[in-house]
This record gives C-alpha cells, sequence and structure tokens, in this order.
C-alpha cells in the first residue's frame, strides 16, 4: 500500500466533504451516517423514487446496500444507480446477505448488470454466492474465510468490470488482475452490526475524492481496519467498541496510519 | 431459577450461534442486532415478501415487534409466522404498545390467532389489554405495575397456548400454572428505549437452544437483568447505560450470573 | 433567557412525562427515542395510517421530520398533523434538506400549509430554501450561516404564523418581531448525525408543557447547548459525543443551567 497516497486521500475527504448518497438497511443507518461524519464525509439518506434524479445527481458517490432490502427500496436503488451511471458518479454496491435467500442473490446480479457499480464489497460468503448461485450463506454472516473466496473475487471482478473486495481476516481488494491485502482489524468487528455496511460507506466516500478505484478502495479498508483495531484494544465489549471506532475515526491522522499499517 | 441450567443455555448460544430473525421495528433495530451478537447469536434482519418463507425456513427462532407496524410489515409477519409454525420454529411476539390503538391491539390477537407465538414478552399494561381491551396504554410505556398484570398475564397463557412474560421491577414468567420470578434489572432501563424488544429478541436466542420454553424464557430474563443492573451501576446517563449494557451482555459469564442472581 | 423559566420548563417535562409523537427518518428515531427519555418526556414512533387518528388523539405534542421522506409517509404525517390541528396539539416540523430537491422543499411547503405547525427548525440554508425556492442545499447539511438566515427567518415565520428556529454557531428563534438567541453548543454537534432532528424533538417535549411557543422553542434550544457544550468538552471524538450528550440530558439541573447559560 502506498502510504502517502492514503493520508492524501483522508485529507481530501476532510478538506472536500464529499456528499455521500447512502440507499442502505434501517439497521445500520445511524452508524452508516456517523461514520461518514466521523471521517470528514457528507452523508445523505434518501430513497424516494420522487426525488432520486435530482438528489442523485448532486453527490459525489453513491452507497447501495440491500441489508433490509424490499421491492419500492430495490427500484429506487436501481432509479438512483441509472442516474450515477449515466453521470460517472461513482456506486458502491453491497451485496448483504448474498446466498441467504434467492430474492437477495438475483438483487444484487440485477444491480450490477443494470448500474454497473465501481465497487462491490462483501464478505467471503457472499462474492462466492454472487459467482456460484450453489453457495449458500448463513444469514448476514460469513461461513468463508476471506481467501478462499478470492479466486471468486477475481471471477466476478472481471465479469463485472468492478472492483471486489471481500471483507476478512485479511482484507482482499482486486480488480480482478492486482490484488492489495490489508491486513488490519480485530475479530471483534465482526460483534458489532454493520461493520460491514460502514466499510462500503467509507469506500464511497474514498471513491469520491481518488477516480484510481482499486487504490481508493484499498484506502478506505485500511482506514476501516486500523480504526478498528485500535478501537478494539480499547473496549470491554461491544457496546464500546461502537463507540471507540467512531472516535478513532474522526481522529485517525497520519500518526496512526505510520504506526498502525501493517 | 437452575442456575446450572441458565449457564448452560448462555454458552449453547455462544456455541451454536443460532440465527434469529427478526421483523422488528424501525426505532431499535440496531440495538437488537448488537444484543445478540453480543449475547452470541446470529441475528438476521428481513421483512420482504418476496424472501419471507425462504429466510425463515433456515432460522432457529422468529421474533415479531409490532413498534412501528404497517400494514405490509404485519403482512410479512405473518408470512413468516406462518412459516415458522408449520416448520416447529418457536416464535417470540413483542405487543410493542398493544392498548394504545385498536389497530395495535387487534394486530397482537391477530398475529397469536394466526402464528401461535411460543412466547408473548411485554409490559404490564400491554398484557392487560390484549386480555382486557378496556386497557388504555400510554404510548409504549406501561401505567401499571407488572404484577398488578399477573393474573392476565396467567389468563392469556393459557388462552393462547403460550409462555406470557411480563417486564417490570419484578419480571413475571408463566405458562398459566407455574410462575417464575425474575428481581435482576434497574429502572434506569424504562428509561433507554428498546429494552423491552431487547428482551424479546433474547428470548428468541435462549428459545434457539433450549425447548423447554418457560425455562428458557426466564433465563432471557436474567441475563438481561443480571446485564442491566450490572450496567446501571457503571452509567452516568442513559448514553453509557446503552453502551454498558452491550459490554456485559458480551462478557458476562458464570461469574457475573452466580454473584448477580437473586 | 429566563433561567427561572427554564428551569421550570424542564422540571415540568420530568414531572409530566408528556407523550411526544415522532413522524421521523429512519437514521435517528433511536437517537431521537432516546434523548426524549433522556430528558424526561416519553416518546412515541408510530405512522401507520390504520392508527394516527387515534395515536395522535392522545399526545401531547407532534413532531414532524422529513428526513427519510416517501409518499406513504407524508401521507401519515399530513393526518397526524391535521388531527393534531385540530385537537390544537402543538406540532414541530423539521424541513430536513429542504432545498436539495424540489420534492422536499414542495412536501414542506405543503406540510406548512395544511398542517400549520407552531415551531418550524432547520438550519440556515433548510429555512432559506422555505422562503428562495432559488436557494440550494448541499444535501442536508447547511451551507450558510445561521446569522445570514435570519431575514428569511423572521418572514416565514409571519408567513407561516410559526415560531422559526435556526439552528447553527447561534440558535435564533423567532416569531417574526422577537428574536431569542441562544449561544450555548459546540461545533462537534455538526458531526453527530441527527443533532438537529433531537433539537427538534426537545422543541416537541417542551411545547407540550408550555404553551408560549417562543418561549418554550428557545428553552428547549438552550438545553440542548448545553448538553451539546458540556459532553463535547468530554469527548475524545463523535461516538463518545453521541454517548455524552444522553448522559447530560440525563443529568442536566439547575446547577447545569446556572453555570453554562451564556
Amino acid at each position: 500500500m502506498d502510504k502517502k497516497q492514503l493520508i492524501d486521500d483522508l485529507l481530501a475527504v476532510r478538506v472536500k466533504s464529499p456528499l455521500v448518497q447512502n440507499i442502505t438497511n434501517y439497521v445500520v443507518m445511524n452508524n452508516t451516517a456517523n461514520a461518514l461524519l466521523a471521517l470528514g464525509a457528507s452523508p445523505i439518506m434518501a430513497h424516494a423514487k420522487e426525488e432520486m434524479v435530482e438528489m442523485t445527481s448532486i453527490v459525489s458517490a453513491l452507497v447501495l446496500n440491500i441489508g433490509t432490502l424490499s421491492n419500492e427500496w430495490v427500484d429506487s436503488m436501481i432509479l438512483a444507480g441509472k442516474t450515477a451511471l449515466k453521470k460517472g458518479i461513482p456506486i458502491v454496491l453491497d451485496p448483504v446477505g448474498a446466498g441467504a435467500t434467492s430474492y437477495r442473490t438475483d438483487t444484487c446480479l440485477r444491480l450490477i448488470k443494470e448500474c454497473k457499480p465501481s465497487v462491490i464489497r462483501g464478505n467471503g460468503s457472499e462474492i462466492m454466492a454472487l459467482v456460484d448461485s450453489d453457495i449458500k450463506t448463513k444469514g448476514v454472516d460469513s461461513s468463508v474465510s476471506s481467501s478462499s473466496a478470492l479466486d471468486s473475487a477475481k471471477y466476478l471482478a472481471k465479469e463485472a468490470c468492478a472492483v471486489v473486495v471481500i471483507s476478512g481476516e485479511i482484507d482482499y481488494i482486486t480488480d480482478g488482475e492486482k490484488v492489495i491485502e490489508v491486513r488490519n482489524g480485530s475479530t471483534m468487528m465482526t460483534k458489532v452490526t454493520g461493520m460491514g455496511c460502514t466499510a462500503t460507506a467509507l469506500v464511497g466516500a474514498f471513491l469520491a475524492v481518488n477516480s484510481d478505484t482499486l487504490t481508493a478502495s484499498a484506502n478506505a479498508m485500511a482506514i476501516m481496519g486500523i480504526a478498528g483495531e485500535i478501537s478494539a484494544t480499547k473496549s470491554l465489549g461491544t457496546g464500546s467498541m461502537q463507540v471507540n471506532f467512531l472516535d478513532e475515526l474522526y481522529i485517525i491522522s497520519e500518526k496512526e496510519i505510520n504506526r498502525y499499517l501493517r
């Protein structure tokens, strides 16, 4: 990883405060908005079809997350996604629970086809389910290691012309050829709801300031991992973890990056 | 209470990490998911009719909570509930605000009739409103003590062939004949939104690992009460209470149970 | 500001625990409910058309917030608003993101016309957008200072026969003639999602106990500002800020008011 580029991207988010639109799930909306604010971006949560074209037209990145999907919300995602695609606004897709039901898998494949996201970020099971429909996910948690999903990620990246990010003990970021690994983080992050969703939103913020999709995605995951790792060491349990994580995102600087980036 | 069974159930949740589906209200989704994760269970929030049968078929317990109900969500609850009933998957119902409006009371009675929940958990007012339609609830907070609702709870338990749990200063868990009392907790818990909803979700997790419905429900309420009691003593106000509560759920062990269970 | 009236209002909220109904956005529901509980009020979140008339009829104040609006929710806001208007129950409107899309601006103007809110609380951009449709808002964050929106606020107050509150470095509360300034607060509050929404909800709680709309609104903003200011000094970042803010709302008393009110 290019440490200087990572620091530059972080500062760019803080200086430009890019507007990042999220059509995401009910469970994590508050966390996602707070994480984007703590990082320095400006989140907007909006999903009404009546305002989709106008709203998406003014944002710098679009985050689509199917966590608590229903048909009306998917329609809005498609509408926002097509608007973003036409305007050249980068899109990140979070395929929450792909593989758990065919409705989830099919919706993701439709969003990939119709909106052409720049980045797809999921856990190992979810990424594999998007490539092989025989893969079954246990709810929204991964049942495979991130490394065992790497081949699927490369395949998906080529098929979808997107960067694919697998979160896990090691995060893999690939465009189908190159692979960047991020080795920061903590297992405690898997016990706080919405940490994956937050990672996806942070990718959106970094895409808004860096047009090199692979690098921007890796930089977002590195910030996520470092903030997660530091906050885990300070936390008695997952309640304080959630709080400390936002604090670390708010204060993270060159110093923490230099000290913690592996 | 059987302390050994309580500890066994807690360990079983942590080892098996049962998948608990929640169709619940927007206000508490994040807390509910985090509480289940902190305890060791694996939460899934999903409500789309298109995936209900497939999703509910793979879970180990179903939590239905009408806090921010609307017709579409109630339809999904019915669909999930009937699927769970057919498959023998235990259901817990949280009748949030029953008695405040006839829509809430009627919806609960319909869910009880059509889905036959194993457990119904509410505050005193809510439980009484399900038995006597003349009872009026002040919003979602109870206006009666838990003990004054005990007769209603016993009656409801028999009528609905369910275990009924009344939360309050003392929690009562009854199958209509036997009554278990849980005397842990703190009044500060009534000042944090969604603590009742969290209790209902924890009952779901315990039902997933213990088929003795009465015992499983009492064990969930005991863990809830102990974690609430410990966290209240550490908290300056309700903000830190919410955080400390999740921490305690995450770390609670035989030691805390032996020291605090009344 | 009349310090004695402020303290009296705060105590009245705690003693009467007024029922405050919120039809608000998904992002902040949990924060809003917790803030009202911490202050001493009794929040209810309900939006189903089937129960709107019955529910709104029993509350002491109604909070309408368009943050994640969609047509169905707006219909419920109108229904609840008309019920409140007919019964003389005070209404507070939060025009989240007015100016960002015409759908938001138009919806606010419709709510003002049909429901006649007692109070409208927004940031500078939002208030200006309600007066001049040429004003463009950057998402949900203000792009103008609160003072530069004061003329618009006075104009809107007269047009809408409402008290208008502009949040910002200085909060302005005006009925179109008189202007009250609240100078408490912290810039860190702008980096926590939903702080504006919380302010609006607190205004609702104070309207429920004080029929002098201008004073009640100013008192709510003062409590908001003092709790925000104290919690910011104790917080490493925005995660702990959110927690500490609720703690301060829970413990705030005559002592803090006397010490911190500017």
